[in-house]
């Protein structure tokens, strides 16, 4: 499966737009993923107007990619739309709830790497931006989300102005337990991630931050557990405004 | 893109075992997907044992496919392995929180669906099964998962023995939102439903659970309010047991 296995997340883009055929091709085929009891408890906001771009750019932290994708696909976790239904059919609903936000956020993301794997097959080329969760109630107020809708991720998409090499994974061994988990020794924590460790762009990375080990420029820079802790808060708060929590 | 867009779930599969090789070959493409800071924040747990598969069955309300299909991986959310990676190398990881739990399953679901977009392309079929969460707790005690460990989803595999139609997906403008979500109104609700209520098996499905509406059948018996109530609460219970919620 050359195109699963040759993917990588493409930051820089060429100058050229994407058909509003291609988009909804694309899109068509996310929408032929598995979800929940067919239900499909999702939406897709795109985002392709220079103003729209300029104000959803912030609430991704300015990132560049997010700023010059020609195109940004947020993935909404939406019982809005199927409990419209069940009240236009004399039918109540029960989605307000914790569980239906899981259930459409699970469906949400089958679509969206559906739609990431149709993209990258027409020659384009996909980021994901996992910023969305952080900053979900400037998204919704942007693009005026009801109650029980959620961003649960976004994609940046367009034509590719770069070709970098494939990233590092763990070896596929690492990942996978049979029949119950085995949970992780030192030694087999070291030789999982010794190659990650041993690239220069890793040895890099931890000079530049001025740090002992690669593993803290992810504690103490890149994911830290001060920002974690605030971005559960406002998640967890946003998820009650919106209805999925009591 | 054919193979996505000719998916369909199945639910009854040949007497024939899949190949050591091509379940490591098919996790491997898994892998491949995105995934926040390329942290790999997942686990599959593979269950072909029958003694693991009956243990299994009945927290998947012991439906046929999960009884019937020769592999399940359970796809797991995983802040374990990367937290120890941190805490073997001088740093402190702060990952015992929502957002890190949210951003685990997301990576975790990216990869499922990778896998079965691998799957089908080499002939293997798949069904999802939404009833992980359900009972969360069960699957992580018989699969032994620690903490910061959270089963989001799994996936039945083998080689299909049946060949159904296409299911019914509502057009797909319908879940396009352009720049901004325009709330649906009872006119385009119908518009959108109504070849999912003109469905022979839709008609059927009413009259055998004795309701008005199809709608009703969601919200009456498949996805009922109490149940919805029941197991968020469990789940979010178990959230807090496994690490994720303070």
């Amino acid at each position: 499966m050359d195109l699963l296995n040759n993917h990588v997340s493409i930051r820089k883009f060429q100058n050229k737009e994407i058909s509003d055929d291609l988009l909804k091709s694309i899109i068509y085929s996310g929408t032929r993923a598995s979800t929940t009891g067919n239900m499909q408890l999702y939406s897709v906001v795109v985002t392709k107007e220079a103003e729209m771009r300029e104000k959803l750019a912030p609430m991704h932290f300015n990132q560049p990619v997010a700023k010059n994708a020609p195109v940004l696909l947020t993935f909404v976790a939406d019982f809005n739309r199927f409990s419209k239904w069940c009240e236009y059919n004399n039918a109540e609903p029960g989605y307000n709830n914790f569980l239906s936000f899981t259930t459409a956020a699970i469906d949400a993301l089958l679509v969206a790497q559906n739609v990431c794997v149709a993209a990258e097959n027409n020659g384009l080329a996909i980021c994901y931006l996992g910023t969305t969760t952080y900053n979900a109630k400037g998204i919704i107020e942007l693009m005026e989300l009801p109650k029980l809708c959620f961003p649960i991720t976004s994609v940046a998409l367009g034509y590719p102005d770069e070709n970098p090499d494939l990233t590092d994974r763990i070896p596929v061994e690492g990942v996978i337990h049979n029949e119950r988990y085995v949970d992780y020794s030192e030694v087999t924590i070291r030789e999982l991630y010794a190659f990650k460790e041993g690239l220069e762009s890793s040895k890099q990375f931890v000079a530049e931050n001025k740090k002992e080990t690669l593993a803290q420029v992810f504690t103490d820079v890149r994911y830290k557990k001060a920002d974690n802790e605030f971005f559960s808060q406002s998640m967890l708060e946003v998820l009650k405004e919106q209805g999925f929590l009591v």
